[in-house]
């Protein structure tokens, strides 16, 4: 898991909207996006390591790549997050940050980003 | 699982937008938003019983807070929902709730709504 | 899981709407949608299967109607992805594609879609 907060935030400043939305969206089956806490490190590493527990890289399954289990936390984590815009930045809880989450890399990725202006 | 349908749509009612979208968003690390239903209490009860099951208090966690299966929890059900708004009001299907999912409780919390109209 | 990506296309294109976002609802408490590999039907496969590993039906549950897993898998997923519009029609990634995710079928089921243009 990567923190792309500083990353977005760019991104949000650079369009001058003040209040809206930003959605980040994550164009990869084996990536995912998430918020949560950012400043112990190791809250991120529990998040990792417990996935694999639930889903573990060798148990029985269909797809023949070796790589079913990072589908499956694709989707429990979920491909998009939406984090309001506040005053021209996130708008983010005090220990929030916005975590690109890698569970089949290195490699490299992308998230794309759209900003809707609140009405 | 607290059922907070009510209140978000008593802020989407006094904005007068008709029809759109109703961004939740959760600024906390240890809690989470989602819909489900709201007939029977016994379902949000399974959810939270089953995630307890999934994801232990008493494993062994690298974060030092004790709280570390709260953090994982509030990514696997996600920090955002978006619903719908049609005819002024949130558009939800029958037998639909909106939920703030507490995992570290009880505390005083806040969930951050955003309008936005349909193009 | 059922991939609902031309159907979703459609709706996109005759809207007119360049770009901005797709935001797909799920009114039903039984039922998810998400977003991964589109190329290989064994990834949904594995997908539901591991899903049912994660949440079986036969726990022991207080909602009495016999479909607990099929709502605590639907608050897993999630009731709603957004998805980018540019150019006029859903921004994916190469392998992606748009599923419906039934826990509790078969059903006649329905998806809402609201087009929000980017700002």
């Amino acid at each position: 898991m990567v923190d792309i907060t500083a990353e977005v935030n760019s991104v949000v400043k650079k369009s001058d909207l003040q209040s809206g939305t930003c959605h980040l969206y994550v164009p990869h089956t084996t990536a995912a996006v998430t918020v949560n806490e950012s400043a112990d490190a190791f809250v991120a590493e529990d998040i990792l390591e417990h996935l694999r527990s639930l889903v573990p890289a060798d148990a029985h399954y269909k797809h023949r790549e070796g790589n079913s289990d990072a589908h499956i936390k694709a989707s429990l984590i979920g491909p998009d997050v939406t984090v309001p815009i506040q005053d021209g930045h996130l708008a983010l809880g005090t220990w929030q940050g916005v975590f690109f989450c890698e569970f089949d890399g290195p490699r490299q990725r992308q998230v794309w980003v759209t900003l809707i202006k609140e009405t």
